[in-house]
């Protein structure tokens, strides 16, 4: 018998008649004749009022304690839509991750998944029950409860669909899938019928929300096929999967746009063994995390090393290298806040030519002046003045023609 | 080491600031250098809250997703409870029911406990902890959660108690203890000092809040010395404990009046066996819980037959003992609602002459008509007229001098 995995988020149970509504999606895939496992998030805003309860006793409470108060949200949605489908005549039984041994390390509020016991999933399936499961959390080997962090409930879908061959694990969502790129901003964006998980991965470092990496990273591992969703429409969503030969006919799947970010340059610093290393080491300890990083010589002593980060996180970096400055030999610091970077994804680049050469020339045509470049196997982005970051999105995807789905474009 | 456990009750953990004030209790033991292990219940409504949401899903939801859900509310507790002692610089360590192993039978909402993993909880007491656990929760054999009940906290705090080999198990709650009656009727009631397991249990049932009777025949078993103790003052509550030779001096130890009562008789009830076997079993498929049986022959062939039982079961006893009624050959039905049941309970009576004469007494004095007696070794109850029943408790006090300690009294 087939099995599929439904994930809820926590819009999608944050009430009674949400959870009714998650509770027939649940059965229409049953009538079908699917065994369903579902994984539930906790409902709308409860995770936040638990932390704002916590930090109103402890400004920096445990998080051994954290997650035995956080995983209990979870717990009450699972319950809660178990008898939401008892209510209706299906018999459901609801699981805490302890109870279904979703075994992970122990490095509470971040825990990484070592194992999942599949067969107390499938002898409740064998009888005939929807299981239910919640998202999150685990327990380590001595039985503490964890949580998994951002994303947690979607790795835990994926996983468990993993754990159990499942044929497909849906990811129910407020959007209805994932799109060519932010319709908030280029409104004729396409919705993506399909996707690799290394398009999606690169599209999700890049800011595209819908999905963490982890989950995806987690989907790539396994082969399971992810599909994003809408809870409201009964439209299909998109697939993630591995990449199949038709993806290659399509040069760009998506494009994305960061506009909280910050570059910094060390110009001229000493061309030597253990610079860098040292620069990047700095950076970790003030705990400055790094998307791009680019560096070119300039003479045979000196180059130019320039990395890009988060915003929120330009002061910590820029006293960060403001302090190892003498040490590497740097002539001077230069840094920008007011910068965007513009991107497209795309594997079917890595047998194309011209990608490069055709986002040049859409950024040239739109008046558009590029800062930086940086590349990967499937991706290619351009830092551009932030005020012209939405004007190059634009014409990127108009050069692209992603308001055109993949069938259309590879025609 | 010396062992304490500590209870604290929903109204003791409803918010921040009562849980600092748990919190400090906690610590004033540990700086007396005692091990505390601390019970707590849910914050507050949080219970009513959660039932509320589940009935919004389902009238009738499966017992096994009730305890699943409810049993986050003393999660949350806990973690918090934790919190707040590692925000002061106390080292704590929460439990579920789950983690100490506290082993129940399957009865989902009204489970009873088999075993606890008291090593689990020494482990971290010799670690320099304090372990706080969660009440009214366990798990069965196969890691469904499971919850005890009404007064399950209690009874939670008792049995770890036992498991511990624990001096004393302190109960918070907002009372400052248990007194010799009512102090809404009787003004002048005493705090008593120290109180044996079987008068607690018979005041227990003879609705005397407070303590819920399982709880107490726990403390009873295994000779656990609880302390009932205000959440909100320092001074000294009631001991419940096993039956000590002063005790005896003390006739009468306390005095209850219950006033949603009715009672139902059976006049010229067929006296032949098998009738009253009858009766109780269709009483109890119409689950109509009973207080008291009185029985009395009154020909050869005749008896009259009559049981008190709480008001809100009144129309179902009715409608059973009238479906029986021509199977017992029972001539006609008689029913008072009108009624109030004033007790006396007392482990001095076993000893002690007069006490029924004293108490008929002086209802007499005060003008009160007894429509029925019934006693048990420690108890005297007159059932009496429901707009007389304050008085007759009133009387009954002011025989037994109730308004003095016992100290006073035995002298």
């Amino acid at each position: 018998m087939a099995v599929i995995v439904q994930k809820f988020g926590g819009t999608s149970v944050a009430d009674a008649a949400k959870i009714r509504r998650a509770a027939e999606r649940v059965i229409n895939a049953a009538k079908m004749g699917l065994q369903v496992v579902v994984v539930a998030s906790a409902r709308g805003k409860q995770t936040d009022q638990l932390v704002a309860d916590a930090l109103e006793l402890n400004p920096n409470p445990p998080k051994r304690e954290m997650d035995q108060l956080l995983s209990t949200g979870e717990q009450q949605s699972v319950s809660l839509l178990a008898m939401a489908l008892d209510a209706t005549g299906y018999d459901a039984i609801s699981f805490t991750g302890g109870q279904i041994r979703m075994l992970t390390d122990s490095a509470h509020t971040k825990a990484r998944i070592k194992s999942i016991d599949a067969q107390r999933i499938h002898k409740q399936l064998d009888k005939g029950k929807i299981v239910i499961v919640a998202g999150f959390q685990g327990i380590d080997e001595d039985e503490n409860i964890t949580t998994l962090g951002r994303g947690g409930s979607d790795t835990t879908a994926v996983a468990i669909a993993a754990a159990l061959g499942a044929d497909e694990c849906e990811i129910y969502t407020d959007v209805d899938g994932i799109y060519t790129t932010d319709p908030r901003i280029y409104a004729k964006a396409a919705k993506i019928k399909q996707i690799s998980y290394d398009e999606m991965l690169e599209l999700a470092s890049l800011g595209a929300g819908v999905m963490h990496s982890r989950a995806i990273e987690f989907g790539k591992k396994y082969d399971v096929k992810i599909h994003v969703r809408s809870s409201n429409k009964e439209t299909e969503g998109t697939i993630i999967t591995h990449e199949v030969p038709q993806m290659e006919g399509v040069v760009v799947s998506g494009a994305t746009i960061q506009e909280d970010m910050a570059k910094v340059t060390l110009v001229g610093l000493g061309n030597r063994p253990g610079n860098a290393a040292s620069i990047f080491a700095k950076l970790a300890n003030a705990k400055v995390v790094i998307n791009d990083i680019m560096q070119t010589e300039v003479s045979k002593e000196k180059a130019n090393l320039s990395f890009t980060i988060s915003a929120s996180d330009l002061s910590a970096a820029k006293q960060a290298v403001e302090d190892i400055k003498d040490q590497v030999a740097c002539d001077s610091i230069f840094v920008r806040d007011d910068i965007a970077e513009v991107s497209v994804v795309g594997v079917g680049m890595r047998n194309h030519y011209g990608v490069a050469e055709k986002m040049f020339g859409a950024l040239a045509e739109a008046q558009v002046n590029i800062d930086s470049i940086t590349t990967s196997e499937i991706r290619i982005s351009c830092i551009v003045d932030k005020d012209q970051g939405q004007a190059a999105l634009t014409a990127v995807c108009d050069a692209f023609e992603l308001d055109k789905s993949a069938e259309q474009r590879s025609k």
